[in-house]
């Protein structure tokens, strides 16, 4: 059912900082900030040849992220987003297998304007996972 | 400097119920479980297209996952492994930008036989990083 690693994502709390580091450091492309405003982050993309790392920060008021930098001040993995081809199928087959899909269940449009859908970490080995449908 | 992703790395409580869950509810390629007593954990590894995923569980008195584990009850991501040409010339670069190599700050023969080495997560944004010469 999955299939491609579509990206990490990695909370920052330094965006400026994260992205000059992947960019000079370690020698990545790295893209402009993007602030996604419905999403409550500024994201820079981190090209990789075989996927792409998103670091993320918080915008706004209610940012989804702004609870993990409080508890984890330095950054840290904050999610992985794996490609599946028909989500709905997906979420029917993840919660027949007893996972939990947070929110209401439903697909939301993504960061990617994609149907997405995230997963228990308790049900993922402590993994906070996304899929997108592609 | 950095290319592909090699590998999310993701330490789990229970190795056999962790494969499972990837081979059944996640329905992807997932081995045998693999010891690797040299490096401290047992691994299985999950195929995706583009990259893998290693579910490790400790292996031994010291495994380098033991304390990890201990405090991640039900499992995280552990550390992600970049691919690079030359770990020498990576580790000096890396150096020059003021990054920490953990350890005595040379490539030591990693769990794919290939020279690795890892960066202090502090100053890589909370994020445990391999590089694996390749």
């Amino acid at each position: 059912m999955i299939g491609r690693l579509n990206h990490i994502a990695i909370a920052v709390p330094d965006l400026a900082k994260a992205a000059e580091l992947y960019r000079t450091v370690m020698g990545a492309k790295v893209s402009a900030p993007k602030a996604q405003p419905a999403h409550g982050v500024t994201v820079v993309f981190v090209e990789l040849p075989n996927t792409k790392i998103e670091l993320l920060h918080p915008l706004g008021e209610k940012s989804p992220i702004a609870n993990f930098l409080a508890r984890n001040a330095d950054g840290g993995i904050h999610h992985v987003c794996y490609e599946v081809e028909d989500i709905y199928a997906a979420r029917d087959k993840l919660k027949a297998g007893g996972a939990r899909v947070l929110g209401d269940g439903e697909p939301k449009i993504g960061a990617h304007d994609k149907p997405v859908l995230f997963l228990h970490p308790k049900d993922f080995t402590g993994t906070l996972i996304e899929l997108e449908q592609v």
